[in-house]
């Protein structure tokens, strides 16, 4: 065979090289290959691959070892699963259209206000994967610190909520919560669910996965049963059982925000606007109407001081508000690990403990997920005010 | 022979891998390797290499795939090369110190100011490749802008000037000219410095690669002559012949901008605080003493306005002189390229065209470049004031 003939123009068989680049897509093409020749694709070109009905851009790595040959296209981890590439698949290879949204990020740099239009352009061009890894530390850095104003973290938010799937559920409120983070062992998550579930209420709640701790809410209810649900299996549990508990990074709700964090997490740059755009484009998305923040505050929590916490507060809920969300916050104690265990398991092991009222279940995780609980109930109205904590512990403890 | 027990706590023989991921050094290592398993490395990990006298910092793939044992490191070509590795090394990798610079950069962020301690810190770890790719662009994005005043210009531009190594040339004036860019084949470097050999003075001229355009000074250079020369080269070509013309890529002049100006391309993020620290700091390491600034201004040239060169003009010479260089600042036209061919052969024939005084030499590219060398002959002295022009022409048509 006649390798050069048989070469199609721009077309080259994919290879699964099974490297794990994290969640950057990366192609491997050989520097021989006629497709980085005629195209003049170096290492670091940004790269368009194209497959039946998707289309990715990657980050062009130039291999001259053996383990590649020129009418291969290698394709790494996160790549191979963005593309859904399949053995046998032939790819089309091309220059991806320039990225104008950079000219957006650009001008937030230089101090300019970003606009609606800027946001919706920037996070619908993150959530496409046409970002690359410096571009989106770029634009993490110039929406740092408190460079980002109420207008502005408002229109992020909107784009980050229209940029993926939405749930609608109906008629109706749908509650949801979210811990602003900072405690190990905080597991009040999986207490709450099932006591406002048991109320008559919707929660159809999403979780992530450890990231920089021993294990996310994800992690602990694995242990129990899936968490990997797409959103159909979502509806046809909660509409069901009232609630679950799944994994948000299967589901595609705000995935602009999935791909900013990833950047976020190893620049430790925690911006305000971000955190607030974060923590509610994943609410709105998933359909919810009514969301309680735990907002631990303590010397080592997420939050510092009662005044930061306040202004967080109210961040979240103007934000909230323009969305169409209503929003509480409830600050709660951050001074502790909560429960006695830490990891997927020892962690289970608390909550079930709890559950079943065992002999030496943690008490403080108890009390803390049944404050939740009763905040989350008056909020929603289904108990008077000042009777939340009572109503949560009668459901718990039947 | 049992693998686990050949396996040296955290050694691993060096593989090359072929693999070309631009600059930044890649580790890749199989995901059931020990030294993985047991320092909990991840995809993304920073991770430190020694290995004989060297140590550098790479970011982790992990491969499943089968071209890699787990008793291998592999190294993409940036990270071989950074390591000096050879074939048969092993090398021994542990996690790297905590980057405790990235506090001060956080601190930009922020909007704090870049002190010269935090310059000096941040600096030092960018030019010993302490920084990741996703870091270095948000250090970037930081002082974008105009986001670095005087005194932190001054501060980035001597750090970067100290970060790595300094030649020095004894008593005397040591002139260098630099390009502000955006004119294909404005090659005037190849004509001016025999003209200012010629009369006496050294120049000692370092000159970068074709990045963006098709040919670089070193590049057009490099038709005619070896252009990757080493410090001590240097010094003996510019004793014996008052110049030289080399590529700065080959010496550590000012390694930290290198690193820098590779995120900054991409990103296409243009500081004008970066640019003068840029500039400066590799003028300043090649040790010379007057610096003239060819300052092109046009609409499609990197200056636009006559107003935006004066503000940079003054930059230029007010860091100078923070950092003992005399600054002149030259505007040219900057309306139209330069010479009749694009490319490095091209651009070498329209120089050697006027160096022969050819008929048809293009006459703009000889009368830049003679009219800059004319202004260094006057900045030193070495003709008066109105005259250097006229020297200049004669010099180099006798």
């Amino acid at each position: 065979m006649n390798l050069r003939a048989a070469a199609q123009p721009n077309r080259l068989a994919l290879r699964r090289m099974g490297i794990d680049t994290y969640q950057e897509p990366v192609l491997y093409m050989h520097g021989d290959c006629h497709v980085c020749r005629s195209e003049g694709f170096e290492a670091q070109s940004r790269v368009e691959l194209a497959l039946r009905d998707r289309t990715i851009v990657a980050t062009l790595n130039v291999v001259t070892g053996e383990f590649l040959t020129p009418l291969q296209a290698g394709l790494s981890e996160a790549a191979w699963r963005l593309l859904g590439a399949r053995e046998g698949d032939e790819a089309t290879l091309r220059h991806p259209a320039p990225l104008e949204s950079m000219g957006h990020v650009r001008a937030k740099v230089y101090g300019r206000r970003l606009t609606a239009t800027a946001a919706d352009a920037v996070v619908g061009d993150i959530a496409a994967g046409r970002y690359s890894d410096l571009q989106l530390a770029a634009f993490v850095t110039a929406c740092a610190g408190d460079r980002l104003d109420m207008e502005e973290t408002i229109a992020l938010t909107r784009s980050m909520t229209n940029a993926g799937e939405r749930m609608q559920w109906g008629a109706g409120m749908v509650m949801d919560k979210h811990c602003v983070g900072g405690l190990p062992g905080n597991r009040t998550t999986m207490l709450i669910v099932p006591v406002i579930a048991a109320c008559g209420l919707r929660m159809p709640k999403t979780s992530s996965r450890a990231i920089t701790s021993p294990a996310g809410t994800a992690d602990t209810m694995e242990t129990l049963a899936p968490v990997d649900l797409d959103v159909a299996s979502i509806r046809r549990v909660v509409e069901r059982t009232g609630g679950c508990i799944v994994w948000g990074g299967a589901v595609r709700l705000s995935p602009a925000d999935d791909i900013l964090i990833r950047v976020e997490r190893p620049l430790d740059l925690d911006s305000q606007g971000q955190l607030v755009a974060s923590i509610l484009s994943k609410k709105a998305a998933a359909g919810a109407t009514h969301v309680l923040i735990d907002m631990p505050v303590g010397p080592t929590a997420k939050v510092r001081s009662a005044q930061a916490a306040a202004v967080l507060a109210r961040q979240l809920q103007e934000v909230g508000r323009a969305l169409g969300l209503n929003v509480r916050v409830v600050q709660t104690d951050g001074l502790a690990p909560v429960g006695r265990g830490i990891g997927p398991a020892l962690e289970a092991r608390d909550v079930l403990a709890v559950l079943r009222r065992q002999p030496g279940a943690p008490a403080e995780l108890e009390r803390r997920a049944m404050g939740l609980a009763g905040a989350i109930l008056e909020f929603a109205g289904a108990a008077a005010i000042g009777t939340g904590l009572e109503t949560a512990m009668a459901v718990s403890r039947p």
